[in-house]
């Protein structure tokens, strides 16, 4: 879609969208409905992601006894999957369901509410968006765009990746090209990799053709379903670039105030089930897809050597120096991200890591 | 309350629930309304817990606009906390917030859907119940009880708990009085202890008067609150009875049949808010109990010894042996958990553990 075509399309789709009223005999209670949209960032019907955003829309719309409908569309479908933030915080289409991290060129913070390398693990981030003070710093990022966001799925601790070779030393990355977003791709171009975006459906051709070496997906459950093991026999982990990502739900704010308490209510309460679910997803099946890619697939699975993870951390200071040096926002919500990181760390301490290292006694 | 007494409140109880429907003109949408009532096991107002169920309560109003109002009853409000599931099976009260354990007595398997030592983690067990059977196996267990029930709440890995003595071996369990519920009680039976049960708020008077020795409840944020602190100076982790305790919602079947859809999704929705958001609650907030009560009143933290928990292991084993040999139900349920905390440990292995070793470098 071009960018005219693209503002015409949003007119169009301007005109169409919008709350509608129920008619009928004066009643006691007529309920006002509404015909929402929502467009993703995801191809449509992938598995978890695109699948999360169909079971959300599902969700609201019987929750709400059908007075919110949602229609999904998958990303190009009707806004290119990079143009939704514009579209709903223009208020065309009320609701996106994507990743901060795609919009750190209109808002440099808004990347460390996707996933922070070296940071905090699912359990951990969802301790500090829900009570610690994260989810209200996002609100302040986003603000300006007249959007709220909300977290709205977890994929757990990643994987490190896909390579076609091994990863010895940190002078392996040295003219690599990988496929890798947010503050993971800052870092390894520190250490002299070259980063390639692209969208999810891309990645495998673009490994495929040799356009990228390496690439950084998700997990075993979902690297399996794009079919990364046909393209690269390394997979590495501890995904220290993402010991935990959220997805978001964001939503046009005039949209949203315009909605009934219940519906609001209804919105913020699904979003909390589907992060929780969806992690729970992933969680149940890793292990199987894991075993499922090394014993049938032959795909070697390697932990990335101490010194390589030691060059990378290294790295990953100087990128946030560097952002949070020259964009107060970020200062800020890093500051907030930090201090609840050594807090809770120290709590992990005593509870999740020696609990773990006392099963193998 | 005595069984008559109890009985005759029960009948009256009874008389005054239900459904009640709005009235007005003829209407084209007339809102079913409903009033309902919680029985809780817990202290009145307690924190988390308690106010666990009153925001459960209130999510629930918000979210169906006004339809379903629940009443919520303290722990001996109504009935005394240990008869809220005759109340609930019988279907004078429609729903309680409580823990599984406590209904070890009427159905032996119940237990597994709290906790289990040597057992899952939070994530873990969200990931057995929502996306690994564990759910469905509840409503198995519950189903001759005509309840249906779901997690409302997780307090996380918990501490050991509070001694008057240190635990250098396992023969300091021998003539040890100790509180602790479930699974954990009955391991530590086997090591000679004796276990003294009673209800959260008479737990430190027994500690102060010396009816006890021990007591397991929380974790540094809930165990604060109780003052712990004040009765035993040792303080020992890993929760090893305990890496993650969940508490449910238990409803009527027939009353939750009598829901609307709507209604039905909108509570277990709700709960799945819940579960997520009381984690959070305690991830955020322990460290900084945790801390205080190691500075600010000279509690002494201790892990245990690895040969102790050994040996707990040991006897973890034998218990769970005894009970899964003569009760089908539990053999079916440890099955399923068992298969669940394999796979989802060789996940863990790549991701959360590999993930957690490599913060330190």
């Amino acid at each position: 879609m071009d960018e005219n075509s693209r503002r015409n399309f949003l007119k169009k789709a301007g005109a169409v969208t919008g709350a509608t009223f129920a008619v009928g005999a004066p009643a006691v209670h007529v309920a006002r409905k509404y015909n929402w949209r929502m467009v993703t960032a995801w191809p449509p019907n992938s598995p978890l992601l695109g699948e999360g955003a169909e079971m959300l829309a599902r969700l609201i719309e019987e929750m709400s006894g059908g007075k919110l409908k949602i229609r999904i569309y998958g990303g190009g479908e009707l806004v290119p999957p990079l143009e939704s933030f514009e579209a709903v915080s223009q208020g065309v289409i009320e609701m996106g369901h994507g990743s901060s991290y795609f919009w750190g060129g209109k808002a440099a913070a808004a990347i460390f509410f996707t996933a922070v390398p070296f940071g905090m693990t699912a359990q951990q981030t969802n301790g500090w968006f829900y009570a610690g003070g994260g989810l209200e710093l996002w609100q302040e990022v986003y603000a300006p765009f007249n959007l709220i966001s909300m977290p709205v799925a977890n994929t757990g601790v990643q994987m490190g990746g896909w390579f076609n070779k091994e990863i010895r030393t940190i002078e392996d990355y040295k003219g690599l090209k990988m496929r890798m977003p947010g503050f993971g791709g800052r870092v390894i171009t520190k250490a002299g990799a070259t980063v390639v975006l692209s969208v999810g459906s891309e990645i495998y051709m673009n490994m495929e053709r040799g356009v990228i070496d390496a690439a950084e997906w998700v997990g075993p459950y979902h690297d399996y379903l794009m079919g990364f093991h046909r393209t690269a026999k390394y997979y590495y982990y501890p995904g220290w670039q993402e010991p935990s990502a959220t997805l978001e739900l964001f939503i046009n704010r005039k949209a949203f105030e315009s909605l009934t308490k219940d519906l609001q209510a209804v919105i913020k309460t699904a979003a909390y089930r589907m992060n929780l679910w969806i992690l729970s997803e992933f969680e149940s099946r890793n292990n199987i897809y894991l075993q499922k890619l090394i014993n049938a697939y032959g795909v070697q699975l390697k932990r990335f050597p101490d010194s390589v993870l030691k060059a990378l951390k290294s790295h990953t200071k100087d990128v946030m120096d560097e952002l949070t040096s020259k964009d107060p926002m970020s200062k800020k919500v890093y500051a907030s991200y930090s201090k609840f990181q050594k807090d809770v760390s120290a709590w992990a301490a005593v509870s999740e890591i020696a609990y773990n290292s006392i099963l193998g006694l």
